[in-house]
């Protein structure tokens, strides 16, 4: 059941350094802008990038490398399928079939040195046997996250044969990598952490590319890790605290504030506002303990009682998620639903009153939230027992805090908070978008009929284990000094 | 993705009679207690039956098959592990060690000529084997529903060779399957309606022991299906409308109402109450055609928009169901959630204000129910969107109309309204405990984002089919020919 995490990686033009993170050594790669002189010597050999799919990863992607390899011989392609609807967003970004910086998906699979396989998980699942006939030996497959080596796994299949293979996986969504690479022209240590895989190595080079394609994407802390426990704790993360607890939480503290009388405008300010507010960028600025700091003394209390009462629902529904991840079934559910959305489409989500109130607040420029320790309590239960799944399961703290915390308060949360929850949600990969509808309101029944129902009738149990001495506290102060808090400023 | 319905079946005792329902032929047998004389003989060659368990199952067919099979050399024993905490209450019923009428499961399993293997699903994948090496050559495997033989089918395990297995399976829970017994004495025609399946005729005597089997539990009528045809029903079934839609109705029809304005116990009335008492009294007397009747003139375009804007949303869960049972994803979802289940216990559902103003008002003797339109609109529509699946699906329509319609408004809906939505549920197997858990929070954020979402944004879409023309009208009146609506007295 353990992941064999945080494996050995050597480089010729980067440096590798260790941190001791909770008494384990852990290793990764500073990032930086004044890096990016060295691209071109790591990428040897590499003439053309080509990047296959325009999400919100592909366009990210391809638009950060194009900047950060400008003035080198290397040339960044988009490749795309007949028909696309992508084309005219591409094109405006200045990727022109004019200048051959535009092609067909195939022709670009097989013409360029470094393949980044960045279309839909849907589409791996359909394309990869063309695009891996059509790569040229030597040349290396770059993916961005765990998604189609679990799939060929279960499926029997393997992956081609002399091509380097690795994995770039930023621990964030294309449109914060993209958003904070422009604020990084500016401010220094902006960017997306990521995590980088080495799943096949023909040449011996495989590091050195994958190393500096994570660099050129503008990531200031570059960890290491194995694409199976990518996967996973990518699976998991994002149907956990970052996209379908948070939604839970969310729907469930604002429905028990107006249950107990609270009006519209502050059950928000104190569910969903509170999230994407305080508790997110105290969080983001100084922690877990920054925020527990936080609390009122008069309010501690209900902290303590919130955070007793969710911690072992969070934690179970977290254990299934996991067991439904490593078993390959939730990837199996989730190719299986990408079907059905031919004949039921996706549903909505934000078509409640409550979501409403949020966007009325916004409309009026009321976006603040307040810090309620109900709520408070509640998410930080979640955020820890998620951490503590990770672990047990035996994840680096490197991913960890990455798949729990900064992934959520740096990249995402401020998505939710400016625009609403369907658009965080729905910004992200499909594979994300069906796991927060499954897993979203299982949290919101453990929320509302465990949790709460325990705070409100006072039965909440002992916290089973101090929250103030827990390792994340330590985690992510270390965490902060590779890459500072920088709010996000959402386009 | 079809399943073959309906299979052929003969007997030398009993009488096979055909039915047209919608246009096909299926077949059956008319059960009742003027057939149990003719039982031994059905069963010639079979000294002893060991029900092995005494689970909710176990316990009602142990009883009920010793009631009918007085007076005869038929002996019906009940078999339990070392240190069972059952062993009391089976000795309280009378099976008692002293005269062979209880004792060791594996014992029971090697002496006896029919064997029911009645645990739990749990303990069925662990003793399978034990029993399955134990069993006499030309003895008879009998099991209650699919689960085993579809596990054993993931497992690449096989059958025991040399005996005959077959399938008896009650369409309602435990409870009602001895409870309707009881009332069966002085009311003709109450009884659970059963399938049978023959999976394997070592002897050619296997159809006469599966249809002795099930009248002798008092079933009115029995029908015929395949062991893969009722795993799939079964499981899909339970956690659809039997448990957990209806459940995840309630909630989300009682908080509709209370942030409209309306009083607890009002809401309450108009939703749990509204369903276990007057719609499911009013489909067990006359079918869903009746109670689309008794709507009220006035409440009629309420009840339209409702099902029209229920039935999408409910199908589209429905038929991922259906998809996660089929695949064996639901099933190794189980078998992993057990396990958990040892560290995580099973986590309670019923205590929300909620299920208190329930409990307090059946405590005042106030349990009658309002037919509010939009909670009738919404049960219909989820109830006939289950039906539409199982009959695409290939399901033949008295197993559909079991599964959907009998067994909720006969068997399971009166627990829940003499007892609560906890006893209901909790009185199922752990399969269905913990598939009503997985799912009802599913059903409840699409009936409350999405369906009632557009209810009350008046943007209903229009009903994809006609319900009064649907097939299944005629088909629920001609299976109350064999079973007459009978009110269960919960005891």
């Amino acid at each position: 059941m353990t992941t064999n995490h945080c494996p050995p990686l050597s480089s010729r033009h980067f440096t590798i350094e260790e941190v001791v993170l909770d008494g384990a050594i852990e290793r990764f790669v500073r990032g930086g802008r004044h890096l990016f002189p060295r691209l071109a010597d790591a990428l040897e050999g590499i003439e053309e990038i080509g990047v296959l799919g325009w999400g919100s990863q592909g366009r990210a992607q391809a638009l950060n490398l194009r900047d950060a390899l400008a003035g080198t011989d290397i040339r960044v392609t988009v490749g795309l399928r007949a028909g696309s609807a992508s084309r005219e967003d591409a094109r405006r970004c200045g990727f022109i079939a004019a200048d051959g910086s535009l092609g067909e998906l195939s022709d670009v699979a097989g013409r360029a040195d470094l393949v980044l396989f960045l279309v839909s998980d849907a589409a791996q699942v359909e394309l990869h046997g063309e695009v891996f006939a059509r790569m040229k030996r030597g040349a290396t497959l770059g993916l961005s996250h765990g998604f189609l080596i679990s799939h060929l796994a279960n499926a029997g299949e393997g992956l081609p044969a002399g091509v380097n293979v690795v994995g770039v996986c930023p621990k964030g969504m294309g449109l914060s990598v993209r958003r904070l690479f422009e604020q990084g022209t500016t401010k220094d240590g902006a960017g997306i952490n990521v995590s980088v895989a080495v799943e096949q190595d023909a040449d011996g080079r495989a590091a050195d590319v994958a190393l500096a394609w994570a660099i050129g994407l503008g990531a200031p802390f570059v960890f290491t890790t194995t694409m199976e426990a990518e996967f996973r704790s990518d699976l998991f993360g994002e149907r956990g605290v970052l996209l379908g607890a948070v939604h839970g939480l969310a729907e469930s503290a604002y429905r028990r504030l107006r249950d107990q009388g609270v009006g519209a405008d502050e059950a928000f300010a104190r569910s969903a506002a509170a999230i994407t507010g305080p508790i997110a960028q105290t969080i983001s600025r100084s922690g877990i303990e920054g925020l527990v700091a936080a609390i009122l003394p008069a309010e501690a209390a209900s902290f303590e009682c919130a955070y007793a009462a969710t911690y072992q629902p969070c934690r179970r529904v977290l254990e299934e998620i996991y067991d439904e991840v490593v078993s390959g079934r939730e990837l199996a559910g989730v190719i299986d639903a990408g079907k059905r959305l031919e004949r039921w489409p996706m549903p909505p989500i934000e078509r409640t009153s409550m979501w409403r109130v949020g966007a009325e607040r916004r409309a009026r420029g009321l976006n603040d939230g307040e810090l309620d320790p109900v709520t408070v309590g509640a998410f930080v239960a979640t955020m820890i027992a998620q951490i503590d799944v990770l672990r047990e399961r035996g994840h680096s703290w490197s991913e960890i805090a990455n798949e729990s915390v900064i992934e959520a308060v740096d990249s995402l949360l401020p998505y939710m908070r400016a625009r609403g929850i369907a658009y965080m949600v729905d910004s992200c990969s499909t594979t994300a978008r069906l796991g927060a509808r499954r897993w979203g309101p299982i949290f919101e029944a453990a929320y509302t009929r465990e949790a709460f129902a325990a705070v409100d009738d006072g039965a909440a149990p002992p916290a089973a284990r101090s929250l103030e001495s827990h390792p994340i506290h330590g985690v992510l102060t270390a965490l902060r000094d590779f890459r500072p808090s920088v709010d996000i400023a959402v386009a």
